[in-house]
Order: structure tokens, then C-alpha cells, then sequence
């Protein structure tokens, strides 16, 4: 099982692609055949292209990732609550979200699930 | 699917039954056939009476729950973050905690997790 110093890594590299733009350093943190479910009741991405296409739209949105709270981290798994803060034109964009990623024995992610809806945005 | 308004105060609800130590409150928001694994990785309870129990001892340990941030709510779930906090002794204990409900069509939980580990207490 990773560790949790392995998994709360995990978790600030995945915000700080974000912060650079780099869809690459998001994909290294998971396993090939991982599914990424974003937000949670849409059809789930599987498989590294699948997420790379993924981030490399996420990020060209400009997005950027706020860490609300500490990272709860146990068994297989990092949870973590925070504000996605974007620009729609001019205006000021956010929508708040809880990411649960679970964990391979090689230390990837092999399940991300998004959990947020509509009542979560504000500024779109 | 259960509506945002019915989950978010199912969430409420459930933050009021542990300010009252009243499991019956907690236990009415769940499936007769529920399960809740707190924490993620422990062997689930499962059904009615064993959530009983589980909610009747964590209660009786004088545990509140104080929700940080919004409640994410969409398709048929709601997941949030929240500190536990409890008396150990003289001494204030915390424990920071994300759970996530998963609701049937009835507007009841038919999961609940609970994720958080070692490093999430304080003052144990």
C-alpha cells in the first residue's frame, strides 16, 4: 500500500500541474488503465489518453486548484476538498469539489472520482 | 435521483442527530440493506442494525460533527468535509474527516464512506 507522505505528494503535484499548466505531470500520477469519473454520474475516462485529452482540455480552461483543509489520506486513498478558480471572459469563475483518488500498489492513481453539480458553481 | 435539496439536508440532518447523541436520527437517513465503511478500508457494516450500533457508539463517544466548506452535491451523491471534535479525557480531540453518501432512488443512503487516517488526528 503507498504511503501517506506517498499519496499527499500525490495530491500537491497533481494541484501544481494545474498551477503550470502541464497536463503531462498530471498524467504521471496515474496508471495506464485508470478511470477518471469528472464529475461523478458521467461516463468515466479510461486509459492514459483518454486522461491526457482530458487534463489537456481542464487546463487550457486556465483552471487552478485551492487545497481547502488537509488532505485526508488512509488506507489506499487521498481525499481532498478544494475551489477550482477560473476566468469566463472578464468574470470570475469557481466551482468547489471533493477529489477522491485511490491507489495502486505501484503508488498510481488507478480511480479519480470528481464529486460536485450544479449548486457548486458560481460566476457561469 | 433524489434531488440536491433532498441530500444536502439529509447531510444536515445528519450533522444535527450526532449534535443531539441521537443514532435513531442518523440511522433513519439509511437503506434497511446499507453500508458504511468508516473508515475506507475496514470491513463495511452492513444493514440496519449493525448501523445502529456503529452510530450508537460513535455518538456515545460525545463526538460533533462541524462541516468546512460547501457540501458537494450532484447525480446521486453528496460528499463533504467536516472536523470531528471530541473530549479525550480533560483534552480536545479532532479528527478531519470527508464523507461521501451515495443515495437510492428513495432519497435514502445506500453507501456511506468515510475517508480520513492516522494523520487526520489530532490531540489522540
Amino acid at each position: 500500500m503507498p504511503t501517506t507522505a506517498h499519496m499527499t505528494a500525490a495530491v500537491h503535484a497533481y494541484v501544481e500541474a494545474f498551477e503550470r499548466g502541464d497536463p503531462e505531470a498530471a498524467v504521471a500520477l496515474f496508471a495506464a488503465d485508470a478511470t477518471v469519473e469528472d464529475p461523478v454520474g458521467t461516463p468515466p475516462k479510461v486509459g492514459t489518453e483518454a486522461i491526457r485529452e482530458f487534463y489537456t482540455y481542464s487546463m487550457g480552461t486556465g483552471a487552478k486548484l485551492h487545497l481547502e483543509g488537509p488532505i485526508r489520506t488512509g488506507y489506499d486513498f487521498a481525499a481532498f476538498a478544494f475551489q477550482v478558480r477560473l476566468k469566463m471572459g472578464d468574470a470570475d469563475a469557481t466551482v468547489d469539489v471533493i477529489d477522491v483518488f485511490r491507489f495502486d500498489d505501484a503508488g498510481k492513481v488507478r480511480s479519480m472520482q470528481a464529486f460536485f453539480g450544479p449548486g457548486n458553481f458560481t460566476g457561469m
